[in-house]
């Protein structure tokens, strides 16, 4: 079967180079995905106020009915570039508009890359054309190779569930790299579904599961101007139609949020330069809202990540952090765990050999839980080291780019 | 005139080795401040809900009455030491009161250095006789140094101001490097003054001082469980007592304000292993609230530090952040500004030529000004950026320590 977006019946793919970051760059940088009959659509956006182009251009489409298609771009976020860079976003939608014989509202566009540089329209347009004629089943892997940004590796999944008796399939692409974090990130997903669901309960779902997936991670605290997730579901697999409240909803959701979970771990494990995949769980918050504060602040924490980037078992800095994070603690009430081995109890140091911590922080995959012991609620957050490669890496962008 | 905290009349201060973070090792590490008559004393603690022993033990001892000494360790925290760190701070200031004839809650401590580990009691209690008994107006370099640990450079400072007619002295000493964010820093400062005020009216200027200085200076965005300000007024310059709303109280704060702003851009300038000093200036917002929220999410984000670290004029980087930090803003109404030249205008790329604005981001000072257009109330923050020797320098710790 082909993978990806291109997993579920009825959805085709395309990309091709347009030099958008670099003239005459071999690299594919422009992604199209074509649904073969109409589709319910759902968008969960940044709440970043500084909001790019094309997520305002997308929102507006999405409130005039179904969707057919879906152009996404990396080099330029588009962003930061005013009227202008509405008309281009409106532009590019209208032009695979064009191309496919649709009306601009049922495409939507997503872009990313580097803030406050006009879109290189005249090398886009001209490519759309070629773009839609390589529309495929076989795409899929090249679609989402060509929304990389400073990604390592392409991430794209595609699953089959069973909807009451029907295979239904979701598949997906996304990008990630710099400026993760909740909510959202420097962060596009495409979902694709021949699932036949209500256009409002899609909405619902689709939200709900960016929230126990995309929000849950953390490369750097810093919020994106295009963070984009798009579910488009066609409806070809024959299912009866998925409605709030029942079996099949749920189940849709959970695969929904499997397939969005494996995306997020799959953007934090791929941080820029990261050497480090840790999950913060923080438990016996007295709210939820405090178990989110600390897990996200111990996670934002420029001197924790160097110490897990240097491998070193610093409880006391959780400590610290856990102290400044704004939500009701008691020092002498909190435990530390490293991959199940206590660092601290009741506030202070364990007796945990000091040579047992260091061998589980210096696994490329760490458990850090913090037990608060004032309640039942808990929250997980997904998050990275922080390296000198990081600060290399993004040292220069901006001048490079218009100096080029 | 000696300088730093001995500069004021009938301050005497003292340094030694103890061997705190190594043993054996010749470098001071353990200071103290004496004020020969009775002082008058007000204290800035941590807002952080996990506080080390000292800053509970000291806050505790200015509830009690008059002070006459301070006694301030390096390399070591003193938190997360549950009960035994307590009596441990305690006993500094117990064993101080018994060599100098005084009661125990005439005497301050703070402490500096690794958290979670217990204070090395026997080496610090052996040596506080000799301490005292060097005790002398010509140590106020001696102590400003024992009280570093990642700095690079000692900070002191000594002002004379005439309050009325009659001349007053403020000295200071101070320490900063790591986990430096508002409100305040693994920060300890100790200012001596010989005005006459009463305890009230010092408590007020000083909590005011330490708003309008080291809260609006961050490094790392980390809070910690120390930061430490204590001001000590002795009397002796013999002016009328400072009160409440005179000209003598303003003058005094003003004086406060420049000794503690002095100290604050110092640390800021020794942050750990950074390149560049930056002064964030928010202006135009429609409350305080609002442009204290965009200065402190600026002057905290790691893609921007970033990009001042490679000296990158990446505007669009502070615009992103500008959007996320939770302020009213209105994206199409924002100017940012590089040393006085534009570089985005009414949130869009300004014209000025990309070189020019390289020239001033690569100036080791650096003032970035952002007006949003939309009130009249402004603040301002002082940081750095963000290096990889930062990262490297925060990596290991804990298991160094332990493992010594």
């Amino acid at each position: 079967m082909a993978g990806g977006i291109c997993a579920p019946k009825g959805y085709v793919s395309a990309a091709i180079p347009c030099g958008i970051k670099k003239p005459g760059s071999k690299k594919k940088d422009l992604a199209l995905v074509y649904s073969e009959v109409p589709a319910a659509a759902a968008g969960v956006f940044t709440t970043n106020k500084v909001k790019a182009a094309p997520v305002k251009v997308s929102a507006a489409h999405l409130r005039s009915g179904d969707i057919r298609a879906v152009i996404a771009n990396s080099g330029n976020a588009n962003a930061c570039t005013g009227c202008t860079g509405i008309e281009h976003a409106k532009q590019m939608t209208a032009d695979v508009a064009e191309a496919l014989g649709l009306v601009e509202t049922q495409v939507l566009v997503c872009s990313t890359g580097i803030i406050g540089v006009p879109m290189p329209m005249e090398r886009i347009r001209n490519k759309i054309p070629k773009l839609v004629q390589g529309l495929s089943r076989k795409e899929g892997a090249a679609a989402a190779r060509a929304i990389m940004t400073s990604d390592t590796k392409s991430k794209s999944i595609g699953v089959r569930v069973k909807i009451g008796k029907t295979p239904v399939h979701i598949g997906a692409m996304a990008k990630g790299a710099g400026m993760i974090c909740p909510n959202m990130a420097t962060m596009l997903c495409v979902v694709t579904t021949d699932a036949r669901i209500e256009k409002e309960e899609l909405k619902r779902t689709a939200k709900e599961a960016t929230e126990r997936s995309f929000n849950r991670i953390t490369v750097d605290g810093d919020m994106s101007t295009n963070d984009t997730v798009f579910v488009l579901a066609n409806g070809l697999a024959g299912n009866r139609s998925i409605r709030n409240g029942s079996k099949a909803s749920r189940d849709f959701r959970e695969a929904l949020v499997y397939v969005m979970d494996e995306m997020a771990r799959a953007i934090v494990k791929d941080g820029e330069r990261v050497t480090k995949f840790v999950e913060v769980h923080v438990r016996g918050a007295a709210s939820f809202q405090d178990a989110q504060k600390v897990a996200e602040a111990v996670a934002n924490s420029s001197l924790v990540k160097c110490s897990w980037n240097g491998e070193d078992p610093n409880w006391g800095r959780i400590m610290d952090v856990v102290g400044y994070a704004g939500a009701r603690v008691r020092e002498e009430l909190i435990d530390i765990f490293f991959d199940g081995l206590v660092a601290a109890r009741n506030g202070m140091a364990s007796d945990t050999p000091i040579d047992e911590l260091k061998r589980v922080v210096s696994e490329p995959e760490l458990r850090v839980v913090i037990d608060l012991h004032l309640g039942d609620a808990d929250h997980t957050v997904f998050t990275t080291d922080l390296s000198e490669g990081y600060v290399a890496f993004n040292r220069m962008e901006y001048a490079q780019k218009i100096g080029s």
